[in-house]
């Protein structure tokens, strides 16, 4: 970092701005972890919550005394007091107080508009609710950061009013101005603009809140910085209302990597992944592949013609280098698979391959035909290794099912049946074992592990966590060919797995298989060879 | 739009850039029928595909030869020749004619390093073989478009080179330079300022093609477009490799209604989101509910406070009317179903429903009940229509499957069988049916077809012509709920039904009977109403 470097302060509201996002859902106790990770990771404030908008909140900030921060500051949010006259007997201003937060963020109409249409007051009467609930707090000993309410759509609007209640925070004693894209619908040069000219009037610290709705809340925010300001509020991952807030993921990467002459104070940008995927998990939502900089597939190559060049210099194809943001460069196998592309996945996956042999050209066209016959790799890697390692002679099935039946009755005066009935070969015997299930898929899983627990205890391990069905050549309708994937877990590793069939209890099966193989596959091969079971069948 | 209104080409790259993208898959019809949307919709220019990397593109483009555009111009998409020396029996080249398409666009390499080492030629060489390939496509009739490869960073690296590259497509005829962020790392203000310095260069059109690694892409594109590039390229919903291509769906409404003094092809931005669903529905990925202007949650308001506020004046809440880009508001009070959204539906569907009546009650209830479930009705418009009528009492269900028995037979020595046996009561009598399949399904639809022919001959009208299975609540692996869509046609029309069960086969059904039911309420309804057939039952 050059000495001259100025350092951005993020600001984190993933647990206020951000639960207003639809289907965003997060108890006290999620909010008090993901707190604690914002603040290891690195963030200078965190906001908690509106402490008088629900008792979930006020909750919140009790139980936040305990917590331990190591540099971040917390904050408690609220707006204005309702009436100037009555600041130091305002609910949600003692609510604020009461969070016990060393840093308070009060927000303010600078639209006049709003002023006018939302609060019904003139304008001298918003520039002294402002003022006065800005130095109630401030007389209180704690630090107000004022946040400019649709300030970039008021200064479009009226530019002298705007500024006018900026100034009225200032004089009452804030010590960061905050600039919101509250509707998200600005353009970059026109925060460019507006950003220089605030520094030029208010001479204190600017910061930038902007959202999404333009796709251009990340280009915002680097724009307000390129333009002065010094202070980011975002979310992780970019969660918030309706298209959500500035994206803090994508943000901290671009000041910390690429925004020549800005620092944050984050120590371990490679920790930048785990945190996107720890949010996510706890908010409990699938996590965005696409993701920049995080996503599974952000350092993922497909292009046929990339590949080998990829794996001669990645420099010259990826942005910056994966291992920076704890992310990893991944080739994809795809249809569009030459042997490079093999090769370059078997050297991912650690496994040796001999230079002079057939077994390059062997695999490359069982994948094909498989590929043809409507499999995907993509998403499947523990199937693909399958693949590998038995073409490899090191890998032989740990079982064979031989027979398959399910049975399904329902209707309204019939019991409900959803039976599967599976002869599985293993250890040199036959099982014939039968089991229910919720749904016929469900029924087969059961039976599978049934046949398989007396053997293999391990499989006990295996947990189901995520189930996906396509269906190919849509057009075909009901004839039409499935594929499965699912994505099995044995609480530390996840891996996934692929079956097709135009029966989708058989492409179920193919896929619950090849999970069951992969992790007795994994486990046994972490023996001493000596106590290898393979079956000797 | 304004007489000096500067005209912005679009040109879509879906079919091929898009098709790079990780678990993305598109068969040759999928690919036609995307084309003819785009057409319609008001692209300039769609890229087709790559036609000598794979046998699907090169099947693609003879069946394009029968699509009738209104406006846009299909076009292949390659690289430069192998060698300067034999451009004219260059495989790819010579690909690419055969394509048959008006437009070509040809990458070469401008960085540098990617000339050096990737290709292992000299500068001059690289001029040479950019200059040959396009004038030899130019001389063949065919419009040239140049895609310079890794451009920015080609000329972060070395400029003089960079702009080599591009004046040698220029001298050899290319009607269009593009500028590509192919590792999609830029900042806005570089882009700025290269696309200045090329059109100072060229003195032809400049175009822009970014990707979104740095979270920048749709930024990328209109700080081009500022600096003075008339010609977008992007993928609709910014689907591509790594972290995606830029979205046009971002774009278009972003130049056409911020950017002033800008205006596209584009007649009916109405049609926006339409497009966006209709691109996701052919991938069969769900949609991005968060997705700035085509999202379902774009314009959904969730926090409290604004809600009344939002209701009073919405476009002080909305950066845009989203009926605008046909997107609507929602607001997040209760669930999604509305009474007001019923009426529109119903209003839409062309069914008067009384006033006062508690009709409407009854139906918010009933499909509030089945959202809570997992239905969902976009795209299943006939389920909802035919709880709409059955509400209304002008539709009784015409058949009612009160048994069903599926039985699934494989294995290696075994015969394989897939039969569903059926009690369907029917005119007042139980049917008691089986049939076998190709698949569970398949056998089912066979099963109910047999079941109603001779009651309802006008079922064999009907033709399933999409099937589509979505796992819900996906981390509950094999015991998740599945929601089954059907789209169905009788050969004119062609409507959806929705099935959900955490049994596959019972999803199905539903789906399956709503089909028959719905094609034989609107065959029925036709008729005299002396005629009609409901059963008496």
């Amino acid at each position: 970092m050059s000495v001259q470097s100025r350092k951005i302060e993020l600001y984190d509201t993933t647990l206020r701005d951000g639960t207003q996002g639809e289907h965003i859902n997060l108890s006290v106790q999620d909010k008090l972890l993901i707190a604690e990770r914002l603040d290891e990771f690195g963030m200078d404030y965190i906001e908690g919550g509106w402490p008088s908008s629900n008792p979930k909140d006020e909750e919140f900030f009790i139980k936040a005394r305990k917590l331990e921060f190591k540099q971040a500051k917390l904050c408690s949010f609220g707006s204005t007091a309702r009436f100037a006259k009555s600041v130091e007997t305002d609910p949600n201003l003692l609510g604020l107080l009461q969070s016990e937060t060393p840093v308070i963020t009060i927000f303010g109409k600078t639209w006049q508009a709003h002023s006018e249409k939302s609060l019904g007051i003139s304008d001298e009467e918003n520039a002294e609710l402002i003022y006065r609930s800005v130095s109630f707090l401030k007389s209180e000993g704690r630090e107000v950061f004022f946040d400019a309410e649709h300030f970039f759509d008021g200064y479009k609007n009226n530019p002298p009013f705007a500024l006018k209640m900026l100034l009225s925070a200032v004089q009452g004693g804030a010590s960061r101005i905050v600039l919101c894209d509250t509707n998200g619908g600005s353009l970059p040069h026109e925060v460019t603009e507006m950003v220089r000219h605030v520094l030029q009037v208010t001479g204190i610290p600017v910061g930038i809140h902007s959202h999404n709705d333009g796709d251009l809340a990340v280009a915002n925010t680097i724009a307000a910085l390129q333009a002065g300001a010094t202070h980011v509020q975002g979310t992780i991952n970019g969660i918030g209302e309706r298209c959500g807030n500035a994206n803090l993921i994508s943000i901290i990467p671009n000041i910390m990597l690429k925004l020549e002459g800005t620092s944050t104070s984050v120590n371990n940008l490679g920790k930048l992944t785990q945190l996107s995927k720890f949010v996510y998990e706890i908010l409990n939502m699938p996590s965005n592949t696409r993701a920049p900089f995080v996503g599974k597939s952000a350092f993922a190559h497909k292009g046929g013609i990339h590949v080998s060049a990829v794996m001669k210099e990645s420099s010259l194809y990826e942005h910056i280098d994966p291992a920076l943001v704890g992310n990893r460069q991944r080739v994809l196998v795809s249809e569009l698979a030459g042997q490079s592309n093999i090769r370059y996945k078997a050297q991912e996956l650690g496994i040796a391959i001999p230079e002079k042999s057939d077994v390059i050209k062997n695999i490359v066209n069982h994948v094909k035909e498989l590929e043809h016959k409507g499999y995907q790799f993509d998403g499947a890697e523990a199937s693909f290794e399958l693949i590998l390692q038995k073409e490899l002679g090191s890998f032989k099935p740990f079982f064979e099912v031989v027979e398959t039946k399910v049975h399904i009755e329902s209707g309204k005066d019939a019991k409900n049946v959803d039976q599967a009935v599976l002869k599985v070969m293993v250890g040199g015997e036959i099982e014939h074992i039968a089991a229910d299930g919720d749904g016929p898929v469900n029924a087969l899983d059961k039976a599978l592990r049934k046949a398989l627990i007396h053997f293999y205890p391990e499989i006990k391990a295996i947990k189901l966590i995520d189930y996906k069905v396509r269906v190919l050549e849509e057009k075909r309708g009901t004839s039409a060919k499935v594929r499965v994937l699912i994505e099995s877990s044995n609480g530390r590793n996840t891996w996934g797995t692929v079956g097709v069939s135009t029966n989708i209890i058989e492409a179920s099966l193919l896929a619950l298989q090849d999970s069951m193989n992969y992790h007795l596959f994994t486990v046994k091969a972490a023996l001493p060879a000596a106590e290898s079971p393979l079956p000797q069948s």
